[in-house]
């Protein structure tokens, strides 16, 4: 007798990677020399950091040998003190060292925040749309993902998350500035959905990915000066943005330092311990590019501005909202998002994710918007993009 | 009202990271100057990658501006198909790159198959004594662990396994080279599990982390020649041993194809890619240092043999089985090897993981032994290891 494995059911269940779907769909197409693609698909850099972090990893590739080695679960020392010293300082909380792991990648911190505090059979809260990559994870964990839809405003509403909180419901999940709406949740917002989390015994994780990318000065919201905040709140950070190491895997989670005990058993058995070059840059980044990342954040609010002004020019279409690497249109087509996207890459060299892939199946709200992410396209080509979606057949 | 979030009652039941742990035990201690520390409690390289290598890293960092950016979930392809190569011709198999997935390191490789075929609720057969860190994952995603006893000579029963195989079970896992115990798993063993698990429809999960430094030539099992090896096994690899990577974070999970669709997700979802200059160290290291792991092989061989006469000569210490970087020793004292290990940390300045890291609560083969990761240590040491051991008092 023989018979094969089978796989695990959730995971069956669990939807493929989008962007890797995405990448399929340019298979066998034939552009146009004059139409190269436009690939405003995934939300990461695409050129390398400077050249002086290059060097600096270089060199401790070369000359520490600690830089190949294992380093401590949570993360290395220097790198989790100065993200502590920096966070408090952003949001003017008190965060300590302790407050801090260091994960391999952002996506990490969030299987790691919500394996900390929810199980199979729970339930967590996600504003519809979502970040494909959060709804992937609590399937595969068997965890319920209770949609909450934003209203016209790409904001999700408090009270109506209070009426969809169940006794096994465990968190809400907040991304902000949003993937994929760009939306920028106001700090009286994030401050009511802190109060709810709190009365009902609720994690309110906060993932601040695009965070360097905010078009608001100060501090986006007040949670890490309430006292107990890490009573309540997980945050959740990206360093592949701000410094372009999206190839070396680097995030960091801050949370209560009773709750590290937790993170510390999941990174251990997924990761040991986050690459420790990805970690050196980090630091090296924190330390010597700041000046430089303002300029980042300068021209991705000026490309922010123009893809609004160009898109707003296209009859039909509606920016419903943008900000971070994303703008969220309407199109204007009978046809689905999913269906428009294809005919999109073929028809006008433009590769863009439906909302499809960001709601649930047969919501309308997906069917009709596609997620731009502009960050990558100067603004010549944000002009170049505007007149392909105008050339696009009905 | 404000209530604090609880942990996930899964994740709170696991034991925490005991190499952790046992760094935790050093705090404190004081050493006389002429007993400094003899650390053999992890499995790892203490010493960085050859210069060579570690200047083909460094100038990747410097000039390869895709070492800094994603890369595919289930890694670079040159680094697949070198991996496709290297195992079919290592056991004379048939191995496909599209059957090989690049993880974050072999724990995510195992954290990856696991969640690919198992959800909460099933069950997987471990033999004990266990490698804490599978036992971990298996507790944290409500996968009950079936324990398989060794016999004496630390090698599992498939008799006994057959007997233990219930309606949830999904798997059998076996580490050969195992960790901790050292001992090399006979190809005709190996074998007799591959037709347990076929005829059960079970994933037969092969962690072989430790197989660049088994003692035996040629392949070490024939599984990967037998046709349709894909609805039975999944093999796991690390390139940290090898390579002396750890810091790099890189394994490999050799599988059918069907299942990558699965592993995809997994990996998307925790890792979206393994670090690029890990995986460039990786491929470096398989195309050029094929000599130098030769000799490494060659030296961990005669430390092994070292050990086992050094510690051959201790008056009531058996070593019961000894391999890859790895002694597993039956001490003589009468108290468990938990509080042995803490003891022997002050009283003689060793650094060691006891039985009861790898085993059930209250299982006496854990409070019985002690693990020895000799591999960081040289022959000279190794015979003050054993001068410290027979120093211990009763």
């Amino acid at each position: 007798m023989t018979e094969p494995f089978l796989p695990n059911p959730a995971i069956a269940a669990t939807v493929s990677p989008p962007v890797m779907e995405a990448r399929r769909w340019l298979e066998g197409v034939l552009l146009p020399l004059d139409m190269p693609l436009i690939n405003v698909s995934q939300a990461a850099p695409v050129d390398p950091p400077p050249v002086a972090l290059r060097q600096a990893m270089a060199d401790a590739a070369l000359h520490r040998a600690e830089a190949h080695l294992y380093g401590p679960v949570l993360g290395n020392a220097d790198l989790r003190a100065a993200v502590a010293s920096e966070v408090s300082a952003r949001y003017r909380g008190g965060v300590a060292p302790a407050q801090v792991a260091i994960t391999q990648g952002c996506n990490q911190a969030f299987c790691a925040a919500v394996s900390a505090i929810a199980t199979a059979g729970d339930q967590i809260i996600l504003p519809t749309p979502w970040y494909f990559n959060h709804k992937m994870w609590l399937d595969m964990q068997g965890i319920g993902t209770v949609p909450l839809p934003c209203g016209g405003d790409m904001l999700p509403d408090p009270d109506m998350a209070a009426r969809l909180i169940g006794p096994r419901c465990r968190a809400i999940v907040l991304v902000t500035p949003n993937n994929p709406t760009g939306a920028e949740y106001p700090a009286d917002l994030v401050a009511r959905f802190f109060d709810l989390a709190r009365a009902h015994g609720l994690a309110l994780i906060l993932d601040e990915t695009y965070r360097d990318f905010d078009s608001r000065a100060g501090a986006p919201h007040g949670l890490l000066a309430q006292p107990g905040w890490g009573d309540t709140v997980i945050q959740l950070y990206s360093f592949s943005k701000a410094y372009r190491l999206t190839g070396h895997r680097v995030g960091a989670l801050v949370a209560a330092e009773s709750l590290m005990v937790q993170i510390e058993k999941f990174l251990d058995t997924v990761a040991i311990s986050t690459s420790q070059l990805g970690q050196i840059g980090a630091l090296w980044g924190m330390e010597n590019l700041g000046d430089w990342l303002a300029g980042e954040r300068a021209e991705i609010l000026a490309r922010r501005a123009a893809t609004v002004a160009a898109l707003s020019t296209l009859p039909g279409w509606q920016v419903k909202s943008a900000g971070a690497y994303f703008a969220w249109v309407e199109h204007p087509f009978a046809e689905s998002s999913a269906d428009l996207a294809r005919r999109m890459v073929g028809q006008v060299g433009v590769l863009a994710l439906p909302g499809t892939m960001f709601t649930p199946p047969g919501d309308p709200g997906g069917e009709r918007h596609m997620r731009i992410a502009f960050a990558n396209i100067d603004r010549n080509r944000i002009a170049v993009l505007a007149d392909r979606l105008r050339r696009l057949s009905a």
